[in-house]
């Protein structure tokens, strides 16, 4: 039961989560392309951070010669960044409101497409939040050895102070996001400049050197990496998709944009595009240049600034606007998530107390939630990023894939409803279709290579989730149809009679009279009951009761063989309602009120357990009367009392 | 909160809890010194298993010879069972109403022993679960030795067993106690008459044999045994104490014996303390007569029990027997532990809802706090019985000393009272005397020589629990007396006018309709309140509100631009109260419920958000309105309603 002291509830929670926001203060700020990058582009660019080592980390798997494939499959991510960038654009261009997968695919294919997409996102953005704080946490780890070994407790202590900050209320803006996403960008290009300076200074150091007979078709290098299949490859590749993680968060942020929007948030689009190809393309090629390899010590982009900068104030740079990046990407899950989850609820696919609110504009359900989950992510795979990634990529696939196909329909929808020729749209549509094959191309390759791995359990959530938010709206369907079926049917009420008010009594004098003066301003009907868990107290309370003293009002004492408070109340009102059809009854339940709130929990036992078990009981209404105590021995009275006329002053 | 399907929850709960049991119930049976001995000698008998082996564990430090001081020391134990339990008769003879040593320090020693007492008994007991359960499946594990490595989850898997036993109610009689009590001692005695006929017949095998110049003060013995040091000796005897627990068990329960009750239980306590010293003296000789060691995997009396029967049927007899009787041990704990914290609840030391008993009979508060604390016990100390008996004795020698130690001012007053003679108590004045200042020494060799073994927590935790109790005790204390200065003051009421209801508004036109003809029969002077989180849903809402319709209720739309609706309610009802001086405000909340429990969770929010933060708050009563809805298709009508009418058919 709560405390009645709200008030020092109320600034401890302000201390902790700091002022409440209005509502109209969320759209008070429209974000120009500059800051827009900073607050959408942390999470799609800090994946630069480990896709590399990603794929590097299954190449090496056929030996340290085979990270040489690295160059290739880097290729190919890079074409398809371009692709699904470019596509994405042109669900801004045609949701300027905000497409988010979930509503883009359940507009476009339905329902169950939608949820599929909602439940593929959900699950990201946990592992979001558990893949970044766990890449965040290497970052540092690799800047300060001796971290090393404490990368989950570390995570854990992320996690969660990235929700307590969440549950103060963030105000997605300004400084927070601007330093360590211009940070990350400024520092890791002038990396990749210092680091190609020196390839071309020749102080590289490739795991295949140029005087090895270098070259794919060599019989040298073959005998070296001859561990490299297809299958490998492939699932290089898929452990490498993570750099299109995030990707698709300007594109549900629209609204955030000043005007015109939807043309400033393209121009964002373009710009994360660019930058994210261009760093992932040269931290791989450095990555390749200066041999660095997976280590369970160090991450590889902390090996090449180590190379190319040495251990000096650059490369602690490096490291901590690296940190900084993924623990804002995780950040950035917290607002995805509940957002998310409350469209889902508000559409009445998740339960309804999703959509509420709390008094700091946040969806404290959801914070809560993503936390513990992520947390829990962590534990079990042990904080590590390599074993959490597949499981990650399978969602956010699914996620492109599903919108990009909803985007295809929508411009042959749009083309057909306005009566405009299709190929008006043949760009975005040509466009969404490539991002929508490719995307669905690369979930079949993710699924087959990192089934294994972990991707299995995503394709068992996924489905549970759909078929779980399916159950829930066909509820919310069944009960509004049996609700409404109630418009018309008027119940036959008995208005002339009031209700009947019982009035459980516990020990002590002063709360019983005060409860009586209240129940008599409720119905002119009542009667006291004393459940007699002890006998003798009841025999003692029956002859103290005075009629007069008590306005007339009879005592029933009711006995508990059972030493049960509940059972008997619950017989003795049935038994009224029973043998008076019509008859409308008010169980009143005091409660003692102090103002120490610490020591609430001495009282009041009884009264809980009947309000638990109680007041959700056909027939009955169940009243809590506080009864105020005021424990400063000072005080002029010790009851400030719920009654109208307070004896304070 | 709970569900509204209270009959399914019930039929569930007696399906696993059993029937409820009659308060008369509780004193049908009186126990004969037969079933007497089966019932509270189990606890004190059980220790025979282990206290042996835990003399053994601290002298074997020296070198496995010696293991021969196991005699002398045992011996010493002996002589320590035979005072105090005779002590313990004279308590019997003095408080024939039940003599806990709660009680009886209080009484005599005042509220500080007496708490301290209370303290170090209820920490005692949670040690009495967790060591009689270690060491039952201890006993298990030596008899069936694939379960090694497992100890810890089986004895979880007891602790909650025995657990779920006592909630569903044990009657303490019969065969569940008579058949392992009495299956341990008839075993244990045929295992030590055996034994010593294998002795006679020269058969054994001694870690010293005689041939060696067996004697205490030979040369070659001291040689071997050159580690014993007193220090040593003391803590081997302060492990072996831990075969004086559970002793006071027939002094705590003397109501429970057939008249004469006294007599019954002194005879009953008898002859126990001889079955206890006989048993435990053969069960030490037995181990030093043929070299059973401590050993991780299998007991000393599993060891004697293999030697003497070999590995058939006797031997699994003595180990299941031995298994069962500490379990049952563990057993009496929790009947123990809910009747102490009952008792010092009543007397105001611990919160009250410690009295509440459930509708079984039984403290379900204090089975589940048992459970819980034993739990963690057997998982921080690894299921080991070495480690947790340290804890275990210096609780057990604390009540022993206070309790005795009060006994004695008993005598000294009760002389003084009735005028007669000391002397005439001359018998039990000295063999409480002694069995005090002989209990003060062991309590004082333990505190030392296990000091560093884990007593120190036990040292900490009584002081602790004491201050608490304290606390709580003046805590109630204050609260009677600042209520009773109540008890003549007259709160002015404006008895005329009746109480302004406010009743709270979701979405749902059924709801509000059936709301409203509720709240017409509480009171004339309605507001509805509409609290606007989306306030186009307020604007809608104003719209369609019938004056008419609703019997001429005004509606309110409280802005929210917080998107809270605890707040501007609270705001809203504050208003009113500081208009009108005299109010008395019932705040209505509709709550949804429907026949399928398990969805429950998808109404009402809202609704307990408003009954957590609203129902304790001052000068406003807070009523729930139950709103049923039959979400069968077939029944005639959707609501069943909390209105007097039913219009089920």
């Amino acid at each position: 039961m709560s405390s009645p002291s709200h008030a020092i509830v109320n600034r401890a929670k302000r201390l902790v989560f700091g002022r409440p926001k209005r509502t109209d203060q969320q759209h008070q700020e429209r974000l120009g392309v500059g800051s827009a990058l900073a607050v959408f582009s942390a999470d799609g660019l800090s994946s630069v951070a480990y896709a590399t080592e990603e794929i590097l980390y299954v190449l090496v798997l056929a030996g340290a010669a085979a990270s040489v494939y690295s160059l290739p499959v880097g290729l190919a991510i890079v074409g398809l960044v371009l692709v699904v960038a470019t596509s994405y654009s042109q669900t801004i261009r045609a949701y300027p409101a905000g497409g988010g997968s979930y509503i883009v695919s359940r507009e476009n294919l339905g329902t169950v497409a939608g949820l599929t997409a909602g439940a593929a996102l959900l699950i990201d953005y946990i592992l979001t939040v558990s893949v970044s704080t766990a890449a965040g946490i290497a970052a540092l780890v690799s800047a300060v050895p001796a971290l090393r070994g404490h990368e989950v407790i570390l995570s854990l202590a992320a996690i969660w102070f990235i929700a307590l900050v969440n549950l103060r209320g963030v105000r997605e803006s300004g400084l927070v996001f601007a330093v360590p996403t211009y940070g990350f960008i400024i520092s890791t290009l002038a990396l990749i400049g210092a680091g190609l300076f020196k390839v071309l200074a020749g102080t590289w150091h490739p795991i295949v050197p140029p005087s090895f007979g270098f070259g794919f078709g060599s019989p040298a290098f073959h005998q070296l990496t001859g561990g490299v299949t297809l299958f490998l490859l492939l699932r290089a590749f898929s452990s490498g998709c993570t750099a299109l993680t995030g990707l698709e968060a300007v594109s549900n942020g629209v609204q955030a944009f000043r005007p015109p929007e939807a043309k400033n948030a393209i121009r964002t689009m373009n710009l994360e595009r660019t930058l994210l190809y261009t760093m992932f393309a040269g931290i791989t090629l450095l990555a390749f240049g200066f041999g660095a390899l997976p280590s369970e010590s160090e991450t590889v982009m902390s090996q090449i600034a180590r190379d190319v900068f040495g251990r000096n104030v650059l490369y602690y740079i490096i490291q901590a606007t690296t940190a900084m990046i993924l623990l804002l990407a995780a950040n950035t899950a917290y607002a995805d998530f509940p957002r998310l989850a409350s469209f889902m609820a508000r559409d009445g696919f998740l339960p309804r107390r999703f959509v509420n609110r709390g008094d700091t504009l946040v969806l404290n359900y959801g914070v809560y939630l993503l936390a513990g989950l992520a947390s829990a992510l962590v534990v079990v795979f042990r904080g590590s990023t390599h074993l959490l990634i597949p499981l990650y990529a399978v969602g956010v696939f699914t996620a492109f894939t599903l919108s990009q196909t909803g985007m295809v329909i929508h411009w042959v929808r749009d083309a057909r409803r306005t009566g405009q020729p299709l190929r008006r749209h043949w760009w975005s549509l040509t466009i969404n279709a490539l991002g929508a094959f490719l995307s669905g191309t690369v979930l079949i390759i993710i699924g087959i290579t990192k089934f294994t791995h972990g991707a299995w359990i995503v394709l068992i959530l996924v489905p549970l989730l759909v078929a779980y938010s399916l159950h829930v709206r066909g509820y919310y369907v069944r009960f509004k149809r049996r609700v409404e079926s109630l418009l018309g049917e008027h119940l036959a009420i008995d208005d002339a009679r009031r209700v009947k008010v019982v009035l459980t009594i516990g020990g002590l004098s002063p709360v019983i009279d005060h409860s009586m003066r209240v129940a008599r301003r409720i119905s002119d009907d009542i009667t006291a009951v004393y459940v007699a868990v002890e006998p003798e107290l009841g025999e003692k309370l029956r002859g103290k009761w005075d009629l007069k003293r008590h306005g007339g009002v009879p005592l029933v004492v009711l006995p508990s063989p059972f030493r049960d408070v509940v059972g008997p109340l619950r017989e003795y009102v049935e038994g009224l309602r029973a043998a008076n059809p019509g008859l409308l009854i008010n169980l009143l339940v005091p409660v003692v009120v102090t103002n120490e709130p610490f020591d609430q929990y001495l009282h009041n036992g009884t009264a809980e357990m009947l309000l638990r078990e109680l007041r959700y009981s056909e027939g009955i209404l169940v009243t809590v009367i506080p009864f105020y105590v005021n424990m400063d021995a000072r005080a002029a009275s010790a009851i400030t009392t719920a009654s109208p006329v307070q004896s304070k002053g």
